[in-house]
């Protein structure tokens, strides 16, 4: 068994003057980091007008909150925000690669218990979660604020363990499962329940709710929630207007082309470039691509988004038309094993292929690095060429197939993130008291009351019913 | 009181050698309807795969329908595909401007009673819908197909005119009102009842249903539900993503230019040009103008709409701002009172003004019309200047500032219709006895078995939730 | 010799009240043109400043100018500032297909001798090619504005036929020739010398010169030149930038899909659309078509363009390529033989073909004709569709094979060819007397003293070297 | 004078294994450069097709070539296809901020003597320049591959000195002259002058000739031949069509956003972007960042130019108009003092300033310098934020005002600069001894014999005049 080695796993971490516990990679960015983050506020008007109308009566004193985050600048802005309007915040990152340096040591010297560092292993990963969740003897946070679930994941296995326990005496058996991610979180509930059998019992029990972030997520909380396991409640943050035709099509539309060329250095004009699937996400990248000059190919099952792809002059074929004559290859989140191995070998000497998404099975990095006799050389960090020993040509492989907007560059723009992040905000305010909105910069036409009637919504808004598809 | 002269009314009525009613144009032109109804089948393989998988077993048989529908070459092929799966067919245009001569001819002559031409009055359309709906002694139709609820509408009113007169023994007074189209309408119902007091309570009573077209019919309908006055079950076909999504996005953003150039011969680069509303339509018309090298402003009341007009480097501004430096205005659907006959004062001589919509109050078309002094100079059919006396300036007013895509150019282009209307036939499927799907052409990834459950979905589809944005 | 049938040809023409001669189509339309060319005028700023400049002096006062032009609204403003600077005009169209009957008239009625309509014969072409170079007894015009050449060739093929009938004593014989067009000229010629044998010669020396306005003309003047056959002085107005930059790339990036739009009335969007050639025309037609949503395939003899094309993320592959997938091809100007029949008859059902361009060899028009037992169905004016009888399926072949923007539409919109007519202006300016400039209303930055000199230009301009390509 | 402290100036240069000197930053990055180089290679297919086709022959064989070039990944590799073709290599940066370490690193580990760093002094670059050209007792170079042309510049200005010297005895006085530049151009050579007064003298004589990669440089060399004191043959490479309108329009349509994007992480949609300049670099910004959402405003003295934006739906307006509003600004090349401090300090709370261009006279960096109480604050290298004492807001500069695509990004990407250096090549095959050709991967369409004729050219091409603008 693969996993049997593990070392029983522990974290170091350290404590500020304040006290404060925090694990980061290198305290002495944390100036460089607060200069950025302070030109992050500028591009951040949501969070911004938050702390000025919500901030005077802190209505999250007394909040314990965790997050479970991408730990960027423009995340060290929410956590300010989070904590200037009352709450203590303890966070790790929600992604081994995503943590940019200076953001998470600004955040673990002025704002929050922080663990978090970019290039974490798996183990380190699980125990960085497990340190924001542990708020003490009193139990864990009164609230979540989490991207991909992970944070949440951990406490409802461990109840579930709990539960299990009670009727069979076991201990989560990490050995019983040959997933890695598995295997490592029931090791940490194992080695928990070993001090404290009732810790995650008692974390769900003090817990207000999550506000989940991204797809991903989400479709964990509805199965949960189908399969009436959910523990407590959930606020789907991802499907607001504002993030996700935002983030994934804004953000995407930005942070794709800026992975690449930092990565790669490669002009975009001229390239045949394939997007798999055509969601939110892949509108974002193939608009990207388009603009930049590229000939955009798109792969998809569903033949809506297949038809828009049409609409819009872009090619839709299948990953097999097209592996041997492209040039780039980028994946988008909602779905595993994608770019398989076989694929990647018939591709064109240097093709560069990439991931954007929360995990890491789109593509088929096993397959990759199990191939026989194929060679890994590292361009530099992030950026690989494998070399297939049968034709000596290669493939870039961009971030080791994770989510390269956030490995190879600096994730979404603040004023995207102002947007996702404002929600969660909210989503935050509305799960701990009370509901707030936010406004914007636009010189906006006003509805007359006649108007208004005429069309049956309040002058002031909402404008629009529920189920509209901005 | 305006209306008081109205003469009493009635439509005189031709028969085909088979002794079908119908009034047209000019008969002649069928020949030319039936060469582009061939053209347009092939740009349809929406409604043609349904010909050809249900046609078969002519699941309409029996069942008579009336249409209320812009009478288009597109429209032409939906009403055969209804009859080519058994239906009988009644129908009337749904606007006095948007009938083709050819294509109502062509209808008239091979396939259905119609009643349609292009410049009719208001009191010869609402005649028409009338004429549609008279299915003879057995009562009105089973289903109606709908585009803007006005053959919904008349049942409506003539089932409350109904209750009244039981309780009241009045008849409807068509005096009672100032609104010009609906002191027709009572003039119908009141004409109608004086010959048959129960003429529209039997058509209710036979009624199936009615699937509806456009986001205004929706709107009357979703009111009607509210109050609990809704007499019938309806299908909100408007709302179907291959409906809203293309007909809207894709619909216009081919045919607000196409209207412009054959009404005005203008060139759209380098315009200064101003879309009011950034739904749907509104995104369409924008990404059109942008496309043609216009600079583009944005008028909207919605912060989320305002944002995403933002993010594809559209200016948002109020009408105010920019009347008197923009060359072209386009309102788009879903209010009403938007440029005023002061706005249109003050635009630079030749700006051009149209409307994208069902109705005609968008554009203050009566505030222009008996603006004093104010000279009409008609350019071509839909196409006039309109000059103020104090600036001796004029602005050119498309299609009487009602739809000007189907008044200046032909509508929608045959493949759009083929999405929109393939939801109707499927609704009127629906509604009358089974349901049906539709297959298109795009080259699609399949899903394995093991991806569709990790993503919770069959294998066969459908692949998103139903709240999915597409 | 399939042109021996041809009879004795001749014109009959009008004359309006005051005497001046005409043909056109319909006389009553001459208001209809008259409101357009007054909506023109506010299009066409360039045209409109020469007349406030430059007519006042009255500089073209005595000289008699023949035009051989596309008879169009947007050409009448240009015929109407020639003789508002005191030109005397007889024109002609340069085409067939491309005289709009109510700029025709309004100019026949107000301003020119005029001798032009949609649809005519070859021999009717060439006659009122001759009608406009017929200035009576004193020889011909003074001055040529040209396009295409047509007029300017008549004068050389008569100067020739004299020089050789010095020699021989030989009149012209048409039966020399297969060349259609040619046999058309050389009858002219050779009954004009039974009149006057000088009629050609005299012509010739009281030409002061001509200004060329496109591609096809320019060619053929440049080999005169290098032949040394060229019989005076001819200005290049198609290379000046806002010329060729304008009215090809702006001017066609407008009207092919207008064209497009208004002969077939097909969605544009989601099409696989082939421009053949990627130069000036190519460039504006490719624009267009992905700006409208279309696969844009693009095939190139010159690697240079096709590398342009790879650039903008298009396709580049030969016709044989994509003949059968592709649903429209557009052949632009610059050679011959593009689209064969042997093409066409492997095409989709129903693609569409047609050509930009001054002739009509493009596309292998006669090869279809004469296919054997092909079918042609003319859906209307301008709009055929062609069955193949192997398959039954047929092509749509748009204003038979020529330029559709004009067959089909109204050519580029007024502002374009405000840009040319203001050079032709110019050149004919600079050709009889004095030479002009123009303005445009762009907000303009200004050079300082110390900026000019810092790159040697004049504050005043001009700001680019001869050899600049914008 | 605030120049005549300068020290008396040395370069302290180091010696590989093999004995070539160098001076680099960290040889250790030589490995990286390398790698990075070997993917460069696949992306330049224009240089690696001249290696196939010209090393056999080794044409540069005994020749001496200097350059004096953005030291990149994309320089190192013509570097080494002119070493692959014969010839030996001394070169240094022609830019303080350009050099990449590791490409400085590999070229002088593996290939030519180099001299360049990022981040030189302005005496360190008039050193590295005159340690190029230093080629020992025999002279100079025999051939020079130049960009910006201060390596030409060096040569005439030691010649102009020579002469003078031979006039009147005087070596250059540094002190004439308050240009910084030059006070050290004067000063290395008076420096040079004192040990070998013919030394610039014998590098003339011996030098075949300069191949000159960009506008300013030429603008030089023109004005050198209009004062008649250009010493040598020059090629004009920046003016050949795939330099050009390849460089200029595609390279910085990718690297202007790459920059922006590197340096601060901003959100280019929704952004008011001004250009200054929409010569060939200004329509590539432009058009990157209207692709990327942005609001895109252009500045232009040259009315052509000024249309040409019109006609892409860009506003044209001054850059006191928009100072305020304008969130992003750039400067293009071709004249100074564009953005002055005076605009600096109207301008909105981090608004980025950036220059694209060789010097760095575009922006006022010496008035924002000593603009008094000035506050500087380095977000990260290249990145500054500069605030005003009288608002307390700030602005943040680029690249210190100089060419942000190279001091943010990577400059160019490596297709593009194929494009280019091929040109290069050719032209230094051209000055040395013989003329060669590329090709390139598009699948081009071929002439027929008769269709060749047609246009008259040959089959094989060239296909366009020179004239003519692509």
């Amino acid at each position: 068994m693969f996993l049997s080695y593990l070392p029983v796993m522990s974290l170091h971490v350290e404590k500020t003057g304040g006290g404060r516990e925090y694990k980061v990679k290198d305290m002495s960015q944390a100036d460089f980091g607060r200069l950025e983050m302070e030109l992050a506020e500028v591009e951040m008007p949501g969070l911004m007008a938050c702390r000025v109308e919500f901030g005077p009566s802190l209505p999250f004193k007394g909040a314990k909150i965790t997050g479970s985050l991408h730990m960027t600048i423009q995340t060290a802005v929410l956590i300010e925000t989070l904590t200037a309007l009352g709450a203590e915040v303890r966070c790790c990152s929600c992604n081994i690669f995503s943590t940019q340096y200076h953001a998470a040591a600004a955040i673990a010297r002025d704002s929050a218990a922080n663990f978090a560092w970019k290039g974490e292993t798996l183990q380190e990963y699980w125990l960085c979660t497990e340190r924001a969740h542990d708020w003490g003897p009193g139990g864990g946070p009164d609230l979540i604020v989490d991207d991909g679930g992970d944070a949440t994941l951990l406490i409802h296995e461990g109840v579930k363990a709990k539960e299990i326990n009670e009727k069979t005496g076991q201990l989560p058996d990490p050995s019983s499962t040959d997933n890695r991610r598995f295997h490592i979180v029931l090791t940490i509930i194992r080695d928990n329940r070993k001090v404290d059998l009732k810790k995650y019992t008692k974390m769900k029990e003090r817990l207000v709710g999550v506000s989940e972030e991204t797809t991903t997520g989400v479709r964990r909380l509805y199965q949960m929630q189908a399969n009436e396991t959910l523990l407590f409640p959930a606020i789907n943050v991802n499907d607001s207007v504002t993030k996700i035709k935002f983030d994934n099509l804004y953000g995407y539309r930005h942070s794709l082309p800026d992975g690449l060329m930092r990565a790669a250095d490669v002009m975009i004009a001229g390239k045949v470039a394939v997007v798999c699937g055509y969601g939110g996400v892949g509108k974002g990248c193939a608009a990207a691509l388009k603009q930049a000059g590229a000939h955009v190919i798109v792969t998809e099952i569903d033949p809506i988004c297949a038809l828009q792809a049409l609409m819009e002059g872009l090619q839709v074929l299948t990953l097999e038309d097209v592996v041997s004559v492209a040039d780039t290859f980028a994946t988008t989140p909602g779905n595993k094993d994608i770019i398989m191995v076989d694929h990647m070998k018939k591709m064109k000497n240097n093709a560069i292929v990439c991931n954007i998404g929360q995990f890491d099975n789109e593509i088929d990095m096993h397959g990759l690095d199990t191939y026989p006799g194929v060679k890994r050389i590292t361009i530099k960090p992030q950026t690989d060429r494998w070399v297939f020993p049968e034709t000596n040509s290669g493939i870039i492989v961009l971030a080791e197939g994770r989510l390269m907007n956030l490995g190879c560059a600096t994730g979404h723009p603040s004023f995207v993130m102002s947007c996702s992040f404002t929600n969660q905000l909210i989503a935050q305010l509305e799960l701990w008291k009370e509901k707030g909105t936010s406004n914007f910069g636009a010189k906006l036409t006003k509805l007359t009351k006649e108007q208004a009637d005429y069309i049956s919504v309040p002058v002031e808004g909402p404008y629009k019913p529920p189920h509209y598809r901005y």
